[in-house]
Order: C-alpha cells, then sequence, then structure tokens
C-alpha cells in the first residue's frame, strides 16, 4: 500500500529519485558512501562536545534526501487498526505538549570496519562514529496516539493493533524504490515512560533535512535504524512491519550463518542495543611519546540503562583502572540518577602511563552488570552489526629522550 | 524506626531469635548453610519442570523463618512520604485486581562457587540453582500504592518520596538483629508494567514460610535480593533504602577491589541481573560414553529481557551449536512474543556428539544482544556475585565399546 509519488507530494513531502538535490555537508565528515550519503565525524571531533553538533552527526541514509516544498501542507497520517484515522499537521502536532530528551542515536553498524576485519561482512563500513547525542524535541508518540483513541500503556487495540509502524518517503534501494519503514511494539509507543518522539527539534533548531526535516521518530534506547526519518505515515498494524530494513536486515545472527544458509525468519528484528564503549581520543596510527596518556571516549547502553563502570587497560587487557565517567558539567554522573540523561552516552576519561608500544582497551558495564565481549569472533556476523566488542586500540610508542 | 518485637508480633508477624521453629525442607535440597537456612535443588532436579516446584525453590534466608500466629491479625503498613498512611489486611489486598505472573527469581550470589575457585569469596556457595521460577499471584504494587494516592507511573510524591522501601520482620545479623530491607525506585513500582507484585500465591498455592507466607514482594526482573519476603512494611522514602543488603551487599565491584580498598558507596545497589545460562543436565563429575548427549539447562536475562539464543560447545568454545528453547509445551518460544512468559527463564537444549574428555561449554544472548562474559575472571568481585561468565562443564568419556 505504499503511496505513489504524487500523493506522498500532496503531504508536503516529496523523495527525490536521484542526487540532484542533496543538502550541503560539513566537510570534517569522513564519508563512507557517496550516494546514499553515509558519514561519521572523527574520532576527536565526536567526543569534543557532550551534545553532538548538527553537522558533525553521523548520517545513516538509505536514499536521496526528501524535500518539503511547502511544510503548511505537510500531514502525518496515522492509520490502521484505530478509532480514529487523522492527518495531523506540524500545527498539531506542535500543539501536543513539547518534549525535550537527550538521547544517543546509534546505528547497529557502529564498529562494522574492525568486525571486518576479522572476516569479511557486507554493510557501509563504519569507525566508532556511527553514534551521536542529541537534544531531540518534540511530542511524544503516546500523546499522538491517543488522538487517535489509543490509551498511555496499550499494547493492543480492540482492532488487534499490536505494533506502530512508521513510514517515511524515502526512495530505498533495498524497498525496490519504495520508502524505508520500521516498526515498535505498541505497548512501546504507548508508555510514556519509554519518551518516544514525534521530533521536529534536534539541539533546539529546527530539524534539518539529513535529520528528518519536517518529522522524525526517535525511539531512545534502540538501535538507530528503528528512529524512521522524514516521517509520512504512522500504520497501526497487528503484526511488526514486513518491511527489507525489519525482516532482512538489522537482525542478529551468530558467526555459523553465512550467506548461504542464513533464515532471516528465524531472527527477531534488533531493538535495544547491548552495552558498548569505544575509545575516541586515540587512533591505531597514533605515535605517543612515552609517558601519560589521556584515555577518551564515551560508553552507552540500550534500554535506557546506565553505564555503571568504564574499565581502561594498557597492557591487552590484563590489569585494569576504572575511567570516571560525566555527561553534564557540574552534576556529578549517577548511572540511575534522577539528574542523569538515562537515554544518553556517558563520556569516560582515565590517565594512563604508557611506556611501550602496546594494546590500550576500553570496556563498560551497564546498571544491569552487562559487559561487552572480549573477543569479536564470538560475535562477528554476517552483516556486522553490533560489535561492541572490547574497543582496543594499537599505539606505538617512541621515547621521549629519543 | 525499626519496630519492637512486641509491635511486630501485633501485626500478627512474629520473628523467632532462633531456629527452634523453622518448616519442613525436601531432603533432596543440597543445604549449603544450616542456619540461616540456604538451600538449592540437584541440578537435574532443577530443570526437571519450567515451573519450579515450590519445594525445590532455592531457599535463601538470612535469619530464622518468621511465624504467623494469626493471619487475620496481620497488616501491613504503607506509610512514609505519601498523602494517606494506611493499614492492610489480607482482606484489603485479596481485594485488589489479582494478576498471576510467572517470574523466575535468581540470587546474586548464583554460581558463586565456580568464581570462588579463580580466587576466594565472601559469601554462601552456591552451584547453579539459586535460582527458579514460580507462578506468583497477589497484588500489583502499583495498585496498592493507589490507595495511600499515589497514581501509577509515578517518579516522586508531592512530599519527595522517590523510592519504596520493603521493610520484612526477620532477625539479620548483619542488621544487628534487625529485619531485612529493601528498596526500588518509585517508577519501577508504580509501573503497571513491571509487574511489581505483592505476593501471596506461589504456584496456585498459598505462599509457605519459607517463601515468605503471608506476603512477600516479588519484583520481576531484578535479583532476588529486592524480592523481600514476610513483609510488615512498605515505607516511601526519599534516598534509596539504607539497609545492609542495599549499601553494604548485593553491589557490583570489579576484580581490582578488595576487603581493604573497598568503599561501599562508590557503586549502586544491583537491580537487574544479566543475561545468564548455566547447563543443568550435567555435572563436573560426569563419566559419559561417549557419542550423542543432550545438553539441557536454562537461560534468563533480567528486565524483562527475552533469550534470543542459547550457544552449545563441546571444544571449549571453539566451535558452536545453536539449542532450541523452550518456556511452555506447546507454544513455541518467541524473545519477545505476547505468548511468551518475559519476566521467567527459557530452558534450552542441544544434543551433541562427545568423543573424548572436554569442556562443554553454553552461552546466552539477550534481546538486547547483550552477551555472556568468557571468563569468570574479567568479572570476579569480592562478594561473588553475578557469576554470568560461559557456564562450563568438564565431562571425563570413555569409549562406549571398552
Amino acid at each position: 500500500m505504499r503511496k505513489s509519488e504524487a500523493f506522498t507530494a500532496a503531504h508536503g513531502l516529496r523523495a527525490p529519485s536521484n542526487y540532484s538535490e542533496e543538502p550541503p555537508r560539513h566537510p570534517s565528515l569522513v564519508v563512507n558512501s557517496k550516494e546514499p550519503f553515509n558519514a561519521e565525524p572523527l574520532r576527536s571531533a565526536l567526543i569534543s562536545s557532550y551534545v553532538t553538533p548538527v553537522d558533525l552527526f553521523y548520517k545513516r541514509n538509505h536514499g536521496p534526501i526528501p524535500v518539503v516544498d511547502d511544510v503548511e501542507s505537510y500531514r502525518l497520517s496515522i492509520t490502521g487498526l484505530v478509532k480514529i484515522q487523522k492527518d495531523l499537521s506540524m500545527t498539531d502536532i506542535w500543539n501536543l505538549p513539547k518534549y525535550t530528551v537527550t538521547a544517543t542515536l546509534q546505528c547497529a553498524g557502529n564498529r562494522r570496519t574492525a568486525m571486518s576485519k576479522i572476516r569479511k561482512v557486507r554493510g557501509v563500513g563504519w569507525d566508532v562514529g556511527a553514534i551521536g547525542n542529541a537534544v531531540w524535541g518534540g511530542a511524544k508518540l503516546a500523546d499522538a496516539l491517543e488522538l487517535v483513541g489509543i490509551p498511555k500503556l496499550s499494547s493492543a487495540t480492540p482492532s488487534g493493533g499490536m505494533h506502530v509502524e512508521f513510514v517515511s518517503v524515502d526512495k530505498c534501494k533495498e524497498e525496490n524504490g519504495g520508502p524505508y519503514k520500521a516498526s515498535i511494539p505498541l505497548i512501546h509507543a504507548t508508555n510514556p515512560e519509554a519518551d518516544v518522539l514525534l521530533a521536529y527539534e534536534m539541539n533546539g533548531k529546527l530539524l534539518n533535512r539529513d535529520h528528518g526535516y519536517p518529522l522524525r521518530v526517535v525511539v531512545p534506547g534502540v538501535i538507530g535504524a528503528r528512529s524512521v526519518k522524514w516521517l509520512d505515515s504512522i500504520n497501526v498494524i497487528a503484526e511488526e512491519c514486513q518491511g527489507f530494513f525489519m525482516q532482512k536486515d538489522y537482525k542478529m545472527f551468530p558467526p555459523s550463518v553465512n550467506w548461504d544458509n542464513i533464515n532471516w525468519s528465524t531472527r527477531r528484528p534488533q531493538m535495544d542495543f547491548p552495552v558498548q564503549c569505544a575509545i575516541c581520543s586515540l587512533d591505531d596510527t597514533n605515535v605517543l611519546k612515552d609517558g601519560k596518556v589521556m584515555v577518551k571516549g564515551y560508553a552507552v547502553a540500550g534500554g535506557g540503562r546506565g553505564i555503571e563502570r568504564v574499565d581502561i587497560s594498557v597492557d591487552g587487557g590484563k590489569a585494569w583502572v576504572e575511567a570516571s565517567r560525566y555527561q553534564k558539567t557540574g552534576i556529578p554522573y549517577v548511572a540511575d540518577g534522577v539528574r542523569s540523561d538515562k537515554w544518553a552516552w556517558v563520556f569516560f576519561e582515565a590517565e594512563v602511563e604508557v611506556t611501550h608500544s602496546t594494546e590500550i582497551v576500553a570496556k563498560a558495564v551497564d546498571v544491569a552488570a552487562n559487559v561487552q565481549p572480549e573477543n569479536v569472533n564470538t560475535i562477528w556476523n554476517l552483516r556486522g552489526i553490533l560489535n561492541t566488542s572490547w574497543h582496543r586500540v594499537h599505539v606505538r610508542v617512541g621515547r621521549s629522550n629519543m
């Protein structure tokens, strides 16, 4: 039931068929794929700010960026297994209570390049920068769903709706030119504590085109693939979304599955991401003087689970020191504290002594005591998603008195 | 503000000072500590039933078992930072809507004995049986809190209450003879989806004394230490409970912390437990014939996260086969399925070929793609909690034709 381009354009959103109308991008981004545009900031830029500047926030696309010719004619349809079907204008959305939620989005493919070194995987290569933290402003999806007669904390509608599908307008090769789409369970969508947003602002400004203007979904604590941009319609459906990115991608397989024996139906679409961290103050190419080195980076866990600890090793994982963790200036970070941003990453830092060329390692522990896997080979998967293995950086050290 | 024994007895619950009034226990339990009574079933018994029989459910106590002389005089006080303070009789509790929730409780010390082999830890020794799965019947805590004026999904009361403390009546050495107590955040307590129960039934029958008669808390997805038995009062408080078992126990420390340098205030009280599994069809003492071996056990994750996969290796962790997973007869297990018991363990089984003496290994993956750590030494901690490392069983194989 994909809408025709004409119909979609009537909703105020237009999906170009080629890349002639792409927005400008920051020149410092590392471009992993030009068309569609996929790019990430350098490690050092990534941790220059707790709230990632919009320009440096990773760009993850599956087609040309949609265009809004006239935002006043934009309408979001809420349809499917609901009592009342509604078309909402931006004014309708703005009139809902506004929330700002600081949430980290992470592409499931973050750190894919490192996984590919073990054994080749398919997908866009990413270093550690397919992640960013923004202050999203918008309406709660739970409030919008009340407008079509679905109360808070509903797990099913009277007509059998149990999932909420988000449909974009972009043209994706994987969908044979159709739009990107994904769904989350209705109980997640209608839980006000889950902070799922229909976001129109990013870091206090209107969303820009790369990040979903005029309206996108932000599903905190869940892989970025479910936070659909350029939202055209929301469908309340009985089964989870049958789109490519739910059924034939973004599922976690064991290392034994390859492209010859894969059976996509045996796995669930990935939602929450596991505990993750990465060192961002160092690259594998760094040559350091011996002596004190500051090791900095980010740590984050899905599902709103805070970061209980980050450990750093300078001997490849034998001895560890604990890093300090922080989010906002002047507010001590407490993993489950009310003043902490529960959906956001934490930065970590530790000063260590490096005397010779070595492997510096970081690993995080979340509040549920989940840990990162020691070796990437145990979690290798053919699509290269969710590389959350201990992050290892090889540094060469020359003696400072040489 | 511990109540005197006289006052407590007036609430219908009496806490003996010695072990002369202990209830009878099943003779097959492995007793890890006699006074207080701590015991677990044998591995094979543990997986004989998806719903653990009450007699075989692990017993975890910190003092003599309380006695109810007259259940009609029993009162649960709900007090603290609330509008209305109330004393509820069992009839009041029974009059609240009744829910049955299948939930697995696991002591944080499960598998401690194995962790102790690496380096000595303090605490009661447990094999893999400090865990059990029961059908709990009772009222939702969220409904009970409404009786004192706290709405659903509250994170704070007008007078500043942010935590809900559960106080027992037993006499614990660690509390200098005072009662066991623990707390959970108010937002957890008032979230009806969290299924926190004031339970009066276990597997369809009245709770027995060992498991908290007449009333206990069941906090699904959280370490057993927060599911307080023999409930005497519920206090809505500003800060988390300051009791021994919240502040000086059941916190997760890194391996570098020892009894000389420990600073308890640096860690949060553990709530959710991480993904776990254990092989229960085999013991380290088993001598097998070579050939096919059925490997069975349980897997579970905290926070309601389902089990996405269980992997079995017969070569110590090099090659893996995937085990089948199941909960209830005739219902295929789906990790996030609506017909699955989200708070309950899953059983797994895989038939493998064993040709020589080896290490059989099991590891599980939860829906958030969290994995168990490969080596126990990376998660060793001085109290020996949350040993969720890959479960390894050493089997000796004699040739069947010898």
